[in-house]
């Protein structure tokens, strides 16, 4: 991890970061139940999710595999931008413990702020994949990230 | 937590539930940094969120308060129910370490599915506050419910 | 979780409340073993415990289901009710990592404090049963309740 | 950690032993919420502690207390020893987060199995005490404990 | 665990401690990668240690070995010794996540120390093996102890 | 973090990295203890710390800090590199609770493989200082590196 400043000049719509994989464990569920205190059977019972839900196995929390996701994403820390929410959250197939993730992040818009002209946006479509191919959840995280021009003086 | 049906019907606009108070701790954010990944000195690094950041010190993960916040409003088990994802999250002011959030969370739209007439669609827009009245996030839960009338026939 | 105010009056002998159900995980030993420095093979040596102890596999802490079927029987907050200790807790059979639990509550007895006039006490008896219908630990709850008749003045 | 072989005749009433003393954190209180699902204000919510229920902070759940001092007093591994259960656990005083306690643990009983003459049992008082020497917590612990004389070919 | 006062006389060269077992989980690994934010594919990713690594399954980090087999030999808590240091740590063989660890600890050399009089050093030779006895790490783990004779007044 | 091939000859002494910083948290103590089973007063009872030992406040385990500092200077994946030990660990000033911790890493050696041709050694020190600039761990992290001449047939 290293701070490395880029302004909004610098990003292009179609870019695309690639993470390596991760393994979702019975592990990360159990500490992301104990954070969020979310102790739904379908996380936490392995015989309610099997025998009466109807499921492979137990799932993981939406949030955790979002949180995770985001968290793959994480490169260098840019002085010049901030997260400021996602976008279009979909949970599009269940994740299952011991499933393996890997995370797409593609810059699809880069357009400047609606009121102020020394910043722009940026929105980051990430797409998580499990080991058989399958989109298992979708988002848009979107960033403003300061202008170029700024450094130059005419804006600051 | 229990198992309680409840049908599209059954829900309404305006409805709302809040949540009691959770103090966001140092132990949460290191274990969501351990969780995601994550160690952007934001979060980890007090002396640079001090001196160099210019904040009053480290401020939690987004997606920590995303997490909790959404456990916090996960009450009956509701298995004509299902979380299909988020819209529109957005991280309003940082949540330091040791603030205290609670939620709101409130039924704002339901609609019949677009395709599928035996199924609704629920939002309910989440709003966590922090212990001095400010929102510090905001996002809206989409819910997929089944229609009462199933049971009865008309539809299945 | 929600607050609700319950007066001794309103506990009735013979109540019961049941719990969904909770897989007892590795997870869940590890972080017990962790909490309490509790290492002691029959809990982390998968070796010695069935080359040398005869058992199936590792079991879980006493303690650890103590706190999880306590915590699972944790449901409305109730400001006129103090938990003040426990009874009886007995470990019947082995909890292996990997078994499904759930928690029975029962009110067994709902008496006058022996000196307080204003308050009372209840006992709940909890009772812990695997995926097999075996009862795997019990114990008796014990709580000190506000009588109702507090509010209209005649012992406050 | 070792593994020590003690019979029942080794036992005295009166034996006493004294653990180090040990912190109880934030992190402690954050984790066991984590493990038991229990996230009531009184260990979560650092507002509601001191502005609504009058504490000068947040408690230890009492089931943490126990774990912990059960945990502090694990000592040699006795393959001639069972724990069965607990008797008389009393939560005397809250333990607040900070708080440093030390365990006491005294064999109080020494007799002799009711139905099975090659056993016995052992009963040992532990006494939980914080900084200031107050007693937080006090329970039995109870052991089935095998008899010397086994090995000696009379009961055997 | 007990505090006691051992002085460099007393310790012996060829002296030997063996520690019971502990098994390395799935939750040990993600635990650890949580704590030092090492999340390498190593580690993490069951579906490229075996598609791509060629390896029987995910493995542990060193460092967690390093910490567990250390943290395993810590006996009785001596207020005249020092741990300053490891020397020649070696990572023999990989920990899969399942094995389970036994660790030997010898004393190698008892030596004075190079400047001062009233200090010696002791060195111990930790060696860590799995559950089929190979060796899977060893270390020299170095320690400052006060020598006895400080007691006489002799040197303090 | 991604996968980049590097070849001992693209190795050189003297090249430098430098880590951002960490702050090391009560929590990542208490979790430490958790992992490794070491509740040495030192690390756990703030009492003891202050009022026995004259100590500033519990330290961290001197495995936490190794394992934090090799963690943070874990960058991108490198097929072609393996750990395979430390060597001159030394634990040169205590590390407290809430101190910020940043990492140096330099190579300070680059040498053939003693016995086989296609390989090469690196040896990197790995320097910890806190927020005040003092040094507080150093060692010497040990590759086995591919050479590059290997991809163009003349070794392999």
């Amino acid at each position: 991890m290293q701070v490395v400043d880029r302004y909004l000049e610098q990003y292009e719509v179609g870019e695309v970061r690639r993470t390596l994989g991760r393994t979702i464990t019975e592990a990360d569920v159990v500490l992301h139940a104990g954070q969020t205190g979310d102790f739904f059977p379908h996380h936490m019972d392995e015989r309610w999710c099997v025998e009466e839900a109807g499921l492979a196995g137990r799932i993981a929390h939406g949030t955790l595999i979002v949180s995770v996701a985001v968290g793959m994403t994480a490169g260098d820390v840019n002085p010049q931008a901030m997260s400021y929410g996602y976008d279009r959250i979909r949970f599009v197939k269940p994740v299952f413990l011991g499933d393996t993730i890997t995370v797409e992040a593609e810059i699809v818009e880069v357009t400047d702020h609606p009121r102020r002209s020394e910043l722009g946006r940026v929105d980051e479509r990430v797409t998580v994949t499990n080991q058989h191919g399958d989109t298992v959840l979708s988002l848009v995280h979107l960033y403003v990230v300061n202008k170029l021009v700024n450094k130059r003086g005419e804006h600051v």
